[in-house]
């Protein structure tokens, strides 16, 4: 950049600047930048970027959050991105009640354990025998419905899928997005006549969760198999797409389970099979969260604030006219000029009064726009317009004709830039390990490690132990088989599986 | 209908056709029919058109719904008309905690009280010493954070917007989408500089949802004032929509408070303001439920089952292929091609084996379809189709080359239509009064009855006791002022307005 009005005759555009004072002593702005770095310390840079971008607010409640609309709309992207895939197969969205009789949780023994120590009650009605507890998850409630709507084989499959709030009451501390005692996700709920379509279509879920979180969030995922030991309550198995944050830790982004017929027995689900004969049917059931939100931030942000991958953000575009007195209406008018040719990318054209452009640049890269267009009388002249990336914070001259093409190849661009980065680091904090000390090496780097297990659920105990919090995250698709008399890492005994270990949130 | 294969070849269309014996005794078909008339009982009736045509279904929770997938849609269908035009104006969307504490009732003293026979509490957990309720609408947890977030004149106007539930816990019976202990709704929360922008914002959700009630649902709607005996609690005033039902009950479908400062004195939200001085702001809440739902339903339909608005429904048209071995392949493929080329209506080609045209037909007429396209052999060496309009029953041979153009005039034809007869039974269906005799014939008519009133609280109370359940319902924005020297309906006093009343659900 040699152009002096970009960072000459405005004011700089270092991050830290503080807001050029407002007529009114406006102290709105005062503490808009990160003042931390990522790599100095994770949890309070996450923590500002979440908070200053305004994705999230804590409540005045202790674990409860509020999404703020920057925050909602990107949970709208992702419904958005999830809507169409799973309509396109036939599942259909429904709403069941919050609230979940406590008899409903003990027709299901190992749901009920599993969930017990979470569950928020309500205070019970005089008029009332039951106890209700606000959803931790739906499975109990939706398929005492579905016991009534299931009738023969033309009743299925039957796919439905709900948005909703869940409670769980954590005692852990809360983490924007990450962990809290409520919040926003979807549940899947689907019945079938045979346990093949059954487990095909729970693997189909999985994959759509693959596909939102590499191509809209850029987030690259490792998908497996949950041990038996980390299955959810009530269920055959449990399958889940793990990511790895950048400080080494491990991160569930959507499970995906095949129930068997569990439930299906537990809750008297049966359908009259096309041989005339009664049958109980296959479930599964497959869920993500705002979580996903939370992995998004973590992964592409960084010490400026907020990025957004270009494919989720809905504004992809600032557009800055940089005014001076006796070129503002030309400069606005041009400004306006491009913000129409860029319609089809929502761009936001900056005009607010009492800001600098160089206030306005840091305001939108601490929001996560991906493209800036800055725009000057200069530029007006030699009809061009400058245009910044976030990401890499390249800057470049576009003429006027090139515009279009030009932030069309650096979304592109920047999209894809994200899921490399992100998928290299994934790449290199991944090792394999087939004795103790190689493991223990791989988990102290920040490493998530594959490693041969005996699967024994004690031996799973004491390996989070001794190690003071890791866990197996998943049994991978690919390179699962352990290597031909192989034994597990921590027991010595014949290895069952290769699973990854890794510390988790 | 004079073409034999419409109603001889095939099953008669009479609408309590049973289906045809499926191979394997499936008797999910039997029940189909709706068995009682709209004149003959009409809540019945209702009941019977939810649960068939598959909106909504109790579920074991008393007092508790389950949205179905097709109920489900139709919200979601409101949601997309209501988005956009609010959104227009700077509304967006979030999400706030679904438990509100007990305290943050208590800030507001009429907020409170009006609430708190109606509200379910969370058993109260060791380690908190707070006592939480499930929201029953939010304003007390969203001004809560307002008074974070709003520090100057430039953080205003806020308008922020959420869809969720809310729980009532509703002693009266449940009557599925009109009332029951939880609904989902939206709730619009606004923080205004001035009085003036307040109040004309209030109005404007208020014409919003006038909007989404007669061009989508194509119910006709009074606009006016509760009394305010009868207005939110908390608010300075509150603005309704106000339909009649069929049976001559009166029903509120949306509301517009005007909040005044109450809230925001109470809640301490303040700003500073452009001359430097901390100003209290001004706010509005406005809301509708999925009681949309149930009012759309009750007005227009009928004996058959439900009659969705063709704006309102998804799928506006089924194509029934009339099947003879001989020809099946021929009519799957034509009918294949009139799907495509109605594709933007979204058709539904009902293919299924083993039933007949007759009970297709049926079955479609029940779930609302506005259109029906139906295609036989001798329709097809005719190149024709038969187009059946869901309101009238009205038959048509159409010329293959003139189907698009039919649909889209069936469709608008069919949209105008359902309002034009609502808005005349609405029209008919009130009157005035001046005197008391007319004022009870009117009520016994089953009519909304125009009549001058003193404002006063326990006059109205009174009223309310001695026709056992009349009440106010808006004080119409056209006809408010009484007649000169008129005096109140009930007790002779001056009147103040003219107000409608009626009996309500």
């Amino acid at each position: 950049m040699t152009d002096g009005q970009h960072n000459g005759n405005q004011q700089q555009s270092n991050h830290h600047a503080a807001p050029r004072p407002s007529p009114n002593n406006d102290v709105k702005a005062d503490t808009k930048g990160i003042t931390v770095k990522k790599n100095d310390d994770i949890a309070e840079w996450y923590g500002q970027v979440v908070a200053k971008a305004e994705l999230a607010d804590y409540s005045s409640l202790r674990g409860f959050i509020v999404l703020r609309p920057n925050g909602y709309l990107i949970w709208e992207r992702i419904q958005n991105e999830l809507n169409p895939k799973i309509t396109k197969i036939g599942v259909r969205n429904a709403y069941f009640p919050l609230l979940i009789p406590e008899s409903f949780f003990k027709k299901e023994a190992e749901h009920a354990e599993g969930f017990s120590p979470e569950v928020a009650w309500i205070e019970k009605h005089p008029d009332d025998p039951e106890r209700y507890a606000i959803r931790p998850t739906s499975e109990t409630i939706m398929y005492d419905s579905y016991s009534r709507w299931v009738r023969s084989w033309r009743d299925l499959p039957l796919r439905i899928n709900q948005w909703c709030s869940v409670v769980r009451w954590e005692t852990k501390d809360t983490k924007m997005f990450i962990r809290a005692r409520e919040f926003l996700w979807q549940e899947g709920h689907c019945v079938y006549e045979t346990e093949r379509e059954c487990h095909k279509e729970t693997m189909k879920y999985l994959e759509f969760y693959r596909q939102v979180a590499e191509e809209l969030l850029a987030v690259p995922v490792i998908l497996g198999k949950k041990t038996d030991n980390d299955k959810f309550a009530g269920a055959k198995a449990t399958y889940a797409i793990e990511s790895l944050m950048p400080d080494g830790k491990s991160l569930q982004m959507g499970t995906s389970h095949d129930l068997g017929q569990g439930f299906a027995k537990s809750f008297g689900i049966s359908f009259l099979g096309k041989d005339g004969t009664t049958q109980t049917p296959w479930q599964n059931s497959w869920g993500f969260s705002t979580r996903l939100i939370g992995a998004m931030v973590m992964t592409h942000s960084d010490d400026k604030g907020l990025v957004l991958p270009p494919r989720l953000a809905k504004n992809k575009i600032a557009i800055v006219p940089i005014i001076f007195d006796d070129t503002k209406a030309q400069t606005i008018a041009k400004a306006k000029e491009i913000q129409k040719l860029l319609k089809r990318y929502d761009p936001v054209l900056d005009d607010r009064e009492g800001y600098s452009a160089g206030w306005k640049y840091n305001d939108h890269e601490l929001h996560g726009v991906p493209l800036r267009i800055e725009l000057g009388p200069k530029d007006i002249a030699k009809e061009q317009v400058v245009l910044v990336r976030r990401d890499t914070g390249e800057k470049k001259f576009v003429p006027n004709a090139q515009i279009l093409d030009e932030v069309r190849h650096a979304l592109d661009a920047m999209q894809a830039n994200l899921f490399e980065k992100a998928k290299a680091f994934l790449q290199s904090s991944t090792t394999e390990a087939s004795e103790w000390n190689a493991f223990i090496a791989g988990i102290d780097g920040k490493k998530l490690v594959l490693a041969p297990h005996c699967s024994g659920a004690e031996c799973e105990a004491e390996i989070k132990e001794v190690t003071k919090g890791v866990t197996t995250r998943c049994i991978p698709f690919k390179g699962d088989k352990p290597a031909a008399g192989a034994v597990c890492i921590r027991c010595g005994q014949k290895a069952k599986y290769n699973v990854y270990f890794g510390r988790a949130y």
